[in-house]
């Protein structure tokens, strides 16, 4: 007997047949005295239509008081899919019932649409799983101490679905997405990208941190904290998929390297001649730091020693350009700088693996292969288990083949 | 100060312009203390395309061990609903919180999709008045002791806003609906119908149980249970309606006659030629209660009294009538019955009034109108405060004007 949560997203659940049919797989997948719980999100494009809906009261929905609202409305979303798959399940002849957020015990703090968990008491699920049910849960969801409904933010469904498998203590976490696993780099871009039987949760938030988009960071710190083994794997074959999990079981450990990232939305600005004194970079960053805008990379470089003139290089998301160009201009005429230059085009390129600990030998073989590729470096940063580079948006492909193939050869 | 409870329904929160107009009207009549509750209604056609959607799973979604998950889908209906309407006072300035069914402390037996309330612990509503909120709530659910959601079937809104503003001790509860009060007869068929200011709670409901279709005649006894003044009004106008109370406060009881009512959903089965001997009309009506199925007026004639044959004569919804000629040809075979006969078009006209208890000439001067408008009377049946009367369909429009005519002459 295993019990076992399985999380089917929006787009496996899109239309009733696809909830049959993933009601049917599971069946088929289901040993006689398993315990399942299933977690889903919205139907396909529900949570935009609701989002919609919203719009026709005030075109700007997500603000201030509107947030509890539209937790509100939005975990309708979730609700309507767990009915429809319980039903199916029924039909199919399997004994089965849907639980909200708040019926599984799921408890949030109240911070609306970005909710975060505080602990999960899921008697109910016990109950349920015990009388024979298939027990179906509403992803992306619970409540807080009122008893409203709270959503969990962006990948909160998988969230939802490894903080109860946690909870549960079940034997695996089983996340079917649109992809078959994790990858040693996007397999868009790189044509002999492998498939990993294994990755650890360290290695995984690096790589969800710098460009890999296959699972949102905190479900993987989620199944860090319960260390709970997620199975990622995909909604469209049987296959087995990626585990990530504390540490390795078989024979991957000769590659040290564990994947290879790339992150496409990086802007870079150059604050040029500003003076080297003290609090000019204070000033810089507490500006963007009070916009809510993050920094990656950073550089200081020092221009012209005799006339004491500094510039100023950092990175952030693309997304936050507009804001960030405004909070710059006037930063940069406090600090009396002579000029900000603004480049969109940019990439970071970056490596990861535990393995590489304390080895100082990657970092040369991933300047190397960039190398090779004819690919200049803008600004290197590390961590320590990464190494990234900034390169031209334009390279990214060059510069992602060519450092796979250093660390991952064709066998 | 006053504490109204306003119930609007899907019609009148069917796109979210009519949202923000309901909103808007509401805050129009509002004085500056006045505590407000708004219970709405799923809009528009949603519960029809929920219902819609579990007909992918399932051809035949409303039956069995499906009941429990489609309360789970159709209570999304008015959780989106509401979210939306308090999103709209919000736009409008006015502090505002939805709640649903649950929320609200409304506990119902487990009967999903016609469940009953058993209480209500209202403490949270009344906490959100005092902060100056007005109260959103989901119409049509509540939860079970599970925490399960369950709806209320037919009528439910009206059901649950009565319920919530006699839990309240509220100073009126306010229906907004597409007609604009109770009329002293159909206006779609009697041209000069009177509105009517006042009328009781049992008149009110006999005009239900006769055919008016205003009120559902569990709201109706809600309200009589808590003793909570119903105001029946249009959503459309600003006129006051019709308010159903215990007695009459006004100048209205000069009208011993309240209202005349008229069914069309009537069928007439005739089983002819049974013998008169004991158990008969056991064996029939036995067999229809087995049925589910209710039976209204009936009428035993001895036809030959030499040879000791009767008819048995009775009437049904017209809904009803496949199933019952089911069970009739089964039952009238058991007991030699020579034929039985079934007429669909039929239909019946009613006067109700309390004030018609224990005097004679009422139903004596409802036959004459019959007379004078030329309509043959069928079958009568009679309570404390109703005289029925079945006639040809064809013929109700004719009926019903001539009885109104006799009853509210022209001033």
């Amino acid at each position: 007997m295993a019990l076992i949560v399985k999380k089917f997203g929006g787009s496996s659940v899109a239309t009733t047949e696809k909830i049959l049919a993933v009601a049917q797989r599971i069946l088929s997948e289901k040993k006689s005295d398993d315990k399942i719980v299933v977690v889903v999100s919205a139907m396909g494009k529900t949570t935009d239509n609701l989002i919609a809906l919203a719009g026709g009261i005030d075109a700007q929905p997500y603000k201030g008081d509107y947030l509890r609202e539209m937790d509100m409305l939005l975990t309708t979303g979730e609700q309507v899919s767990i009915a429809l798959l319980a039903m199916a399940f029924k039909r199919l002849g399997q004994p089965a019932i849907s639980l909200t957020g708040a019926q599984v015990g799921m408890r949030t703090n109240s911070v609306h649409t970005k909710g975060r968990i505080l602990g999960i008491k899921p008697k109910r699920v016990h109950d349920e799983l015990n009388k024979g049910q298939v027990v179906v849960v509403a992803g992306f969801q619970g409540a807080d101490k009122l008893g409203d409904p709270v959503t969990l933010g962006r990948g909160g469904s998988d969230t939802s679905a490894v903080a109860l498998a946690g909870a549960l203590k079940a034997d695996e976490c089983e996340i079917f997405t649109d992809v078959d696993g994790v990858y040693s780099a996007d397999p868009r871009i790189v044509k002999n990208a492998r498939k990993m039987k294994e990755i650890t949760y360290s290695e995984m938030l690096e790589m969800a941190r710098l460009g890999a988009g296959v699972m949102q960071p905190r479900s993987v710190e989620m199944g860090q904290f319960f260390n709970m083994p997620i199975h990622v794997r995909s909604t469209f074959t049987r296959e087995l998929g990626t585990i990530i999990r504390e540490d390795y079981t078989v024979e991957e450990k000769d590659f040290e390297i564990r994947g290879v990232a790339h992150d496409m939305k990086v802007a870079k600005i150059s604050v040029l001649g500003v003076p080297n004194s003290p609090g000019i970079a204070h000033t810089i960053f507490q500006s963007l730091a009070d916009a809510n805008i993050s920094v990656d990379m950073i550089v200081q470089s020092i221009r012209n020693i005799d006339r004491d003139i500094n510039d100023i290089v950092f990175t952030i998301n693309l997304t936050d350009l507009p804001e960030a160009k405004k909070v710059i201009a006037v930063a940069s005429e406090k600090i009396n700088a002579a000029s900000v230059l603004v480049e969109e085009d940019m990439a970071k390129v970056s490596i990861v693996g535990a393995g590489m600990l304390g080895s100082p030998g990657f970092a040369a073989r991933m300047f190397g292969a960039l190398a090779r590729a004819d690919v200049n470096i803008d600004i290197i940063s590390t961590s320590e288990i990464s190494v990234s580079c900034l390169v031209r948006g334009s390279q990214v492909a060059d510069a992602v083949n060519s450092i796979h193939d250093e660390f991952f050869p064709d066998r």
